[in-house]
């Protein structure tokens, strides 16, 4: 295992993004007197996710930033939710914003840093470059660089997202590990040649049950948080 | 002037390319007791850059990044100074990556720290997202992003260098600005849609006579180097 750099993913792994979202929706729902379960409104956005991306896997449809999806999934959950006539398109974009703004997991800045030491460090995300750097901005990630899928136009797990950001950092896939807290993306990392880390997010969807907190390989790092993962790597490339 | 984001070229307007390249050939020289004139080495390298971007510019060959451009002027330039059999191939592959260990001008971090406070900023560079992201990470360069030719895969002044960079913040051209010590590079990102910052650099080329220290049109911000940008910028946004 020789590394250079490492690729995350983003909503789940780095960032709260079901806290973020239902903050945001309360925030929104309150302004209009609304009595709305912000929760449950993140969970339906956030459910539309996977197979708004499939779409354009598929091939049924060409490739348009995630901004276009969440605004498009946006409408959809506002209509499930019965509250169309509370948001107008101003009020959508606005909302539909609340993904550049979503709070990092405690340990994700400290550990990004630690690792950001000796390591390039990039998200590897299906969110735009636009959103990775805005939310980039509001959180504090300090990333050396921007890649993932908008600059592939292809969708994780699509082999394209991951391999063109090695080849964006001019390393070999077998030189950059993938960060995860979700197996699949692993899995698809894998078999494009990266290395895999696997972090837990027991709260990513709220209850534990709900969430993939356990790893389903043989991950070449497996780590309760970045903080853990970067402790794990120094000790695996006997750093001191 | 409703700025979000900056992009700033990179070669010249944020690092002295010639004092680290130049002493980068000196290093390598004195370790061969070559009597060798280092900045004229410098000199004759980078007066390759232009002309060989050129080609691919021209349609004459496809888009290669800067880096294979770089190692192959450098194997050019060293056959000018009839060094050849001082260099093998990883020498020459050690020595081309001096262009990612160049040292920032003196304002050129508090100068970008400050802008950072308030816009995106990111690199609109000829240089490829690998060797811009190894150079931030060498100097402490700050972006946000690394946006530039190589995710274009065209050359400035090829419009769709800076559009694509435009299009990537999802931010429209009239909102961003480039900032380059160069009149060309301003000129073209003024015609493509920008706002133009010139900073001058009298020492780019040593000789401030070689520089072009004076700005060629009436750009929108005209400053002596990024600490007064930054403060010029403030200024007429009316931020205190």
């Amino acid at each position: 295992m020789k590394l250079e750099a490492l690729l995350f993913d983003v909503f789940g792994t780095c960032v709260d993004w079901r806290c973020g979202v239902a903050t945001a929706v309360a925030r929104a729902a309150a302004a209009r007197s609304l009595d709305l379960d912000s929760y449950a409104f993140a969970d339906s956005w956030r459910s539309k996710y996977q197979p708004s991306m499939q779409e354009i896997t598929n091939g049924n449809r060409d490739y348009v930033d995630l901004d276009v999806l969440h605004r498009e999934n946006l409408d959809r959950t506002i209509a499930e939710f019965r509250v169309e006539t509370h948001f107008d398109d101003e009020a959508r974009d606005h909302l539909n914003r609340v993904w550049e703004q979503l709070p990092p997991w405690p340990d994700t800045l400290p550990g990004l840093a630690k690792i950001k030491e000796r390591f390039i460090i990039a998200p590897c995300s299906n969110g735009s470059v636009a959103l990775m750097t805005r939310l980039a901005k509001f959180g504090g990630l300090p990333w050396d660089c921007i890649l993932g899928a908008s600059i592939a136009r292809a969708y994780k797990p699509d082999p394209r997202a991951y391999l063109l950001s090695c080849e964006m950092l001019q390393i070999a896939p077998g030189n950059v590990a993938m960060v995860a807290a979700h197996n699949d993306d692993l899995a698809a990392a894998r078999k494009a040649g990266l290395q895999c880390i696997f972090v837990s997010r027991p709260h990513e969807f709220g209850d534990p049950e709900r969430a993939e907190a356990d790893p389903a390989d043989n991950w070449e790092i497996i780590a309760a948080d970045l903080q853990e993962a970067a402790a794990k790597l120094f000790a695996l490339q006997h750093f001191s």
